[in-house]
């Protein structure tokens, strides 16, 4: 097989994880396997040059920034292929230019325009692992460009994709993707496969093994990627496409979500486009909407909730006291102690009765439901805050998720 | 003025001698001049990185360490960078890539084959402070290399020849050329002007400011090569050809070397061609071979003296030790309380009389002189190495540099 294995700034941690990884890679190699390692900075290292930059300004030049901050994955890898090959291995590391990674011109946010595979590809048919500094890329000028958070997982699932890898393994901290947050429910079990769509969801949920950038990228790409622990030989969960997950689970798992907040619009003038204007001028202020609810009263005004994450509040503040200012919404108020708990599971789409189940659920533990909201494979749900772990366990055990 | 400023590692030390480097880079711009920094990396970050690589392994390949070395010095240009812009000044980072810096693939130690200044003049044109990171450069496939020992300082030059700068300036913690080692003669004086040549003489025999490469370079490429110190706005030495200087001393300077060796050889055998098995055969074992003496005596049979770097003793011990086996030489032994004083100025080739005078210094002090060699410009002399200092001190007086 053609395997890629990323492995983050923990797993490089220090010197003896570099060997650590270094000894995961000879044996995938041993075992057979072609190999392209994908690696961050060390951990620490960019926190470091990040404060190192902030230091002068508060604004440093974005292409200071990823001139700067691509140095921590190029030390890592030559570290890396200078280990493996003191280990017999031959080993060819690799900058993101030399990868052939070519970016858009956003600096410290670049996206990935194309790969040029040719150097990869002769590298691996000479046998060669490749080391590729993660993160980074260049532009069409040849300027270092850097990917922003999760660039070493984009680096690794656009490199799998442009090599047609078997196999993209991203190695963090974590043994893989559970069907709900084991601290929160102990009986919680690790998945063994789980489609892109469903973890686009729960990642979007709060399951923070992956972002959700590299799942897409995967999903357009077609690559299998599998995330697991870098510290023990414990398998993970694959993530790939539907079609190849032979037994769908009716539910894959419950996410928690504690980072909403509620902004509840009481009485909202009847006139056409209000809300129109209203969600027009909280997108153009930056804030994210999730779920909005409106029902109209009896005097023909209507109520508008809507939720937002808890670090866009105050934008969402700044622009509705604008409309009770100028008379168009009553009054306003806001919750921050609700939470979103959501149903996962491709399952759903050829089964009904898992919304009722949901709701019965909540209502034999008397949780009252805020806000619902479903898609073809979720369902959503906000209650008060301090319910959030009991929902979560309740579901947890009503789709037999222990099993 | 087009200036080149370098900066090495203990300049950009820590984030507050960045801020200092900065400073001193903006004062310049400030006084009208275009400006080019090229900087090492912060003191420590080397050899924490080589000491990284040799925790894997002791001989890790060349090209990897130049992908890991090279990191450094770009970590430096960002931040000083990102220091200036804080102030206000336009600036662009350079890569050595980036600078145009093509080099040979001898990596850890390539030579630079050319500088494509193409980039480097518009964006002076354009106003912008550049900042190079040291050190690096590409070869013709595009792979990163470093220069070697001193390598920031032929980046400077390089860049300097190439886009053709009034000055180059080499900022390190010490203020200048001096007359002779200020911690042997608390009178050497601190040079103002000093040829090439002078130059050269004068860091080959002990003098470590400079490596030869760099003032070597500065000559091809008739760079002005001006020292001085990063601590201070102390003037330093130019280092100019030598019709740049009107007044040319007698002597500029008095150097000292103590790290040698003398190897006598007493007699060997009258054959021809013996004195060339010899030394190629040591030259073959790469031992330095400074000075030589040979005299023979009434028997037909010679004796040969020369001098080596202490650290090359045991492989000329191992040399020669065969030709004492195989009955070529009757005997060798070896000295290594030894020093070598050298007397170097340019005003030399038109006076004479200067070695007579050195001679009387010694022969007034007592010291006997082992071995003597001369040059155009330069009079060394070997001599007891507990002499040291107090031949240093006479000669220094006796050519009054002092004055």
């Amino acid at each position: 097989m053609l395997i890629v294995q990323k492995f983050g700034g923990t797993s490089v941690g220090d010197l003896e994880r570099i060997q650590n990884v270094a000894n995961r890679v000879a044996a995938t190699k041993k075992a057979g396997n072609d190999v392209v390692v994908v690696v961050s900075a060390m951990s620490g290292e960019t926190n470091k040059l990040v404060a190192y930059a902030e230091h002068f300004s508060p604004n440093a030049s974005r292409s200071d920034m990823d001139m700067l901050l691509s140095s921590g994955e190029r030390v890592t890898a030559s570290l890396l292929s200078i280990a493996l090959n003191a280990m017999g291995l031959e080993t060819v590391a690799m900058s993101g230019r030399k990868a052939g990674i070519i970016t858009d011109s956003h600096h410290t946010k670049a996206r990935i325009e194309k790969i040029n595979p040719e150097l990869m590809n002769s590298a691996i048919k000479e046998g060669k692992i490749i080391v590729v500094a993660g993160f980074q890329g260049v532009n069409e000028n040849g300027d270092v460009t850097t990917l922003g958070r999760g660039g070493s997982d984009l680096s690794a699932v656009a490199i799998a994709g442009a090599i047609n890898a078997d196999l993209c393994e991203i190695y963090t901290d974590v043994s893989g993707i559970f069907t709900t947050d084991p601290r929160i429910e102990s009986k919680a079990k690790k998945l063994d496969k789980i489609s892109y769509d469903e973890m686009l969801e729960l990642a979007s949920l709060g399951a923070k093994v992956l972002q959700n950038r590299s799942v897409e990228l995967a999903k357009k790409l077609n690559v299998n990627l599998v995330t697991r622990t870098s510290f023990s030989d414990e398998e993970g969960t694959l993530i790939t496409k539907e079609e190849n997950i032979m037994e769908k689970p009716l539910v894959s798992g419950i996410a928690l979500d504690k980072n909403q907040a509620r902004v509840s619009l009481i009485g909202v003038k009847d006139r056409p486009g209000i809300a129109s204007d209203i969600f027009t001028k909280l997108s153009n202020s930056n804030v994210n909407i999730d779920m909005i609810i409106q029902n109209v009263g009896h005097d023909g005004k209507a109520n508008i909730d809507f939720t937002v994450p808890v670090s866009d509040l105050n934008d969402a503040k700044m622009v509705v006291s604008k409309f009770v200012e100028d008379a168009e919404v009553d009054g306003v108020s806001y919750d921050e102690n609700i939470c979103k708990v959501s149903i996962v599971g491709v399952g759903m789409k050829s089964h009904t009765g898992v919304a009722a189940k949901a709701f019965a659920t909540m209502a034999a533990e008397n949780i009252n439901i805020n806000m619902i909201s479903t898609s073809e494979i979720k369902i959503s749900m906000i209650i008060a805050e301090k319910y959030a772990e009991l929902a979560v366990r309740s579901l947890h055990s009503t789709y037999e998720l222990d099993k």
